[in-house]
């Protein structure tokens, strides 16, 4: 069944919910999911609302413009989204595997509303495992020097495909900032449990450090490296006999969780994201 | 500041958020917290709902009645509680003191909207550690043969200390179904990860079955043992190194935990019993 | 660097450890794991040793039978393994890929000291996926009228195959005892915290408890169905919010950790089984 | 029953512990710990093994002689502590008493092999809650001005009453190098994941940042802030509906946890530090 999922962020204020299940409500709408939330220290109001389209009043096009009026009228914004327009989204790979073939499973097996038409990669070593998926598999190698001609390669890729959402699934690439402009939301996982190790080679240095236990952190991508919004945040238990190779190997398995946690949350609509931070709405 | 909280359960039908959340901006109410939860399976309607007293056009006598009205409209049952009343709990202990201390401490540390006045045990042990706190330590010892007229006193007693919930941290008594039907609301900690090892000596049990995991659940207390709604559960990690006592004291840990997370759940009117489950709102 | 593994169980005495290593330094062997273990209640010693086969004075023939020899005048049993000699697994299958893709995926990274030439499935349906591996698809369908007949094909292929282990990954068949007694050691994933939720629908159960934990588990089977030697357990968090399509969808990504941690404990020769129960050795 | 405890790290090299045991063995001890681990990087070799006094052919004294003598001759280092002499902690408060409390509690039940005779804090707050425990509460203000007072009146309590081990149960001071040089060792419990959140207020900045998860870190003290060896982490999950005062609520749970686990690792003899870092033996 198919339902409208609304997200609305604005100055909290009385009656918002009434405001706005009551315009649900006189449009016969069966709302299945309701979820508010809101940050008194940044006077902000936060709203998911879920409701079946069938037996509803309003067409799509009326539900989007109907609600960007409410959303203007509550000095707000609002995202609406329907249950059956899956996401497209490219994943970004460098060589290693885990995550993109989890990615890729999770798609078959339905735990994912999104298809994957495009893969990136800057090597060639996953090509092969691609070949099963339906999906094109893009080689752009990138080097020092041609880093720029390789990302406008790559945003022609995205434009093409009509790609809404990029996720960095083990992509070893610093993206510029020029590239952030231009490009959809990005999503990434990091192997560390963020604010720590930020930066390459988090394993190492955490080895080094001595910790008890690892992490792995998926954000949205910002300008500043290893700093956007937290999606999701998991950890593995590492003991003293463990090598730096076991930690990349326990590293694995605990990425490709957060990844396809935080993966989830947003094609299900419910990240919202405001002040570097996000709320996940039920 | 003091907040309404109300907590209404009816069968599902379209425009109920709606009403609720209109009936409390047509009062002047501002909301802080609402969560909804529907239960497809069961057909029904799940919603807390939290707003400022202050400023609210209603009494708290009238905001009673009227939530009444509106509950039977929507053929629902509803609660009403104000955040600065504080329930009366009495603790129920035998010997072990882990769990009481815990709740004493967290009394202190504000953690727990909730007062303490009223100690029982059927032994003696506890009575000293309880001095410092200003709260009467009631000994009725249990035997086989007069456990009747020992749940009689429990019960005179709670009557006259006006108790509002009881809290079996680790009482080693099975209350009868009379006790039941007489008392106020009763919440349990079991030492295991229930539906597993019921009953007596789960940690025996336990290590008898050589688990890599223990457990302990927190639950309200039914006629049928260790079957209540279970409101919250957490888990230890055990290894062969473990013996029985080793199991009893990562227990004990594991046991607060738990106990602590769900009485705090049931003090903030988070918690919603139906159908011997529970929904733990926002 | 191959290694050269020693288990060992007998009963507890003192000396042991002195003369395990000392017949180990006598020649030449240089040790990279020792762990040891005694189980006072039980009155057993275990013990765990790994060294260097390069440099050691003895040929891997030798070092077995000296090893059996030692063993019995302990009163006891010693297994030796070569970490170069990597056991032959057999995976069975139903319907459902999550297990058997991880087990694959974990071949090829090289996490597992493992070939796996045998997929056994009494249906077709991942038989394509698993083309991509160099691995024989042996589709066996079973019915309870020749449920015998099916397993004398099993295992007589398995024979054939030469197969050292057999990993039920979410076969859901029952094996019968004599099926038992005729095949090598079998490691199953049953998607329950065990004890709990024996038997077959253990996430139907476990919503219809209304649990706030599931679980995974891995274990040595045995006669008694679920029964068997515990190697390794794994939770996942659920709400309210989560039907049993949540269950089996949290519970595909606890039921492969699970899986995959005892699979490697038991690979790399860590795991002791002795009544009813494991020890997992360093 | 009394057992010795041997913590000996030593250059790597064949033979250590056959040498070990045989010397036990030689001597007629009966071993019931015995865990070794090798740090192939660092070349170092760490040994930890427990057996019984009773019975043992040598005097407290001549053991500790012959293991002097022993780690001599393997170029490494060596302690021995016997199980029935029972450190002399002081714990050091400011003004939460989580920590405290529940370290007391702790020894109350026999879960820590201590005596805690000092209580040292820069404030009187925690005074009175410790009067029932038979234990003196010193109380040594600091200001920036005569801090150097401040630290030669604790060194001089701590050396009056003989103290083996300090722990900072959240004493919200930072001692001098000098202070450490003369001190017994340390352990700190931090409130965060380190490395991340180093320094002060780490709860406020973790909210700052938006991070799912929190943590704890117990560690010994060195003369870098928060740089010291990691004996145990612990996390907690923390949503977006948590407030700062949430995240110091929740934090209390898990730095209780994190600081008595590792302390009972290391009245257990169980921890042995190297490099900057710390191993955890059976």
């Amino acid at each position: 069944m198919t339902t409208v999922i609304l997200q609305l962020i604005c100055p909290d204020r009385p009656g918002l919910v009434s405001q706005l299940s009551g315009w649900i409500a006189s449009n016969n709408g069966n709302i299945r999911h309701a979820d508010h939330h809101t940050d008194e220290g940044a006077g902000l109001f936060l709203s998911r609302l879920e409701w079946d389209l069938a037996g509803f009043n309003l067409s799509r096009l009326s539900i989007k413009e109907e609600i960007v009026q409410l959303a203007n009228s509550f000095g707000g914004k609002a995202q609406v989204n329907f249950s059956d327009e899956f996401p497209r989204v490219a994943i970004f790979v460098s060589k290693q595997s885990h995550c993109l073939l989890d990615l890729l499973w999770r798609v078959n097996t339905q735990e994912m509303n999104m298809t994957v038409p495009l893969i990136v990669s800057n090597h060639t070593e996953l090509q092969k495992i691609c070949e099963g998926f339906d999906v094109y598999y893009k080689c752009v190698p990138v080097n020092k020097d041609d880093k720029l001609i390789s990302e406008k390669i790559i945003l022609k890729t995205i434009s093409e495909y009509k790609i809404d959402l990029i996720v960095l699934a083990k992509y070893m690439q610093i993206l510029s900032n020029d590239f952030l402009k231009s490009s959809p939301p990005i999503i990434n996982i990091h192997h560390s449990f963020l604010p720590a190790f930020k930066g390459s080679k988090p394993y190492h240095r955490a080895w080094e450090r001595g910790v008890k236990l690892i992490g792995a952190t998926a954000h949205y991508v910002t300008e500043n490296l290893d700093e956007g919004p937290i999606i999701d945040q998991t950890i593995a238990h590492v003991t003293h006999r463990d090598e730096v190779s076991d930690l990349i190997r326990k590293g694995r398995d605990t990425e490709r969780i957060a990844l396809a946690r935080a993966l989830r949350f947003h094609l299900r609509r419910q990240v919202m994201v405001y002040q570097g931070r996000t709320a996940i709405l039920a």
